[in-house]
């Protein structure tokens, strides 16, 4: 059996189920009122739904017939707490983006006043 | 093809591609010393670097012999920032959780308040 965080990547490893999420983040639903901005078929979109629930990202109705479905967003807590290890690094890069920008923003500002002296001075060398 | 942060996901969907890139966060390494700790075969491990590779969490060096993995952290931000839209989610559950604890220990409390001073006024009556 996979580890429960492995469940939950795997599950948010499709756009359809990250959007049936971001739905019923809204409120809950019911199956057919999740399938229809997919135009896919009912038993498509309860494929979907089986697997987020396995994953323990959704949890439904005990009705029969209308079982609504809502999230369960304690799962994407472990998901955001994992992601946060990492953010030093992402910084990091970010930042050495930043000072590579800034650095070519100041041999670019270099080269124009460099050429605006020359011109500056070519000009003077005219009038004389 | 299977969009970006979808790969991110589906690469993450297992423990040993996550402890891969969590040695890598200690700085960069060759296969055969990732390799070690899982006891895994070469060709198992190359299969997960591919993975990683192809999701762009991690980028290798050009040397053919000894080819350094490092980890390339970009595509964790997506996740945590994708994550991030459900916090108030998971803290409203925890909240409600919260919520349902406190009252618990209030009623408990109660009961015990009740039980002493039944107590007490058991024992005054025994000793009049």
């Amino acid at each position: 059996m996979a580890d429960q965080l492995s469940s939950t990547f795997a599950a948010l490893a499709d756009p359809t189920r990250r959007a049936i999420l971001s739905r019923l983040s809204m409120g809950e639903a019911p199956v057919n009122e999740l399938a229809q901005p997919f135009r896919m078929s009912l038993p498509a979109v309860s494929k979907h739904l089986k697997v987020l629930e396995r994953a323990g990202l959704i949890a439904r109705g005990r009705e029969a017939q209308w079982r609504p479905c809502r999230l369960e967003a304690s799962p994407l807590k472990d998901v955001a707490d994992w992601a946060e290890h990492y953010r030093h690094f992402w910084e990091e890069s970010f930042d050495r983006l930043d000072d590579y920008l800034r650095e070519l923003k100041g041999s670019a500002l270099k080269t124009r006043d460099l050429k605006n002296r020359e011109k500056k001075h070519g000009a003077k060398q005219r009038k004389q």
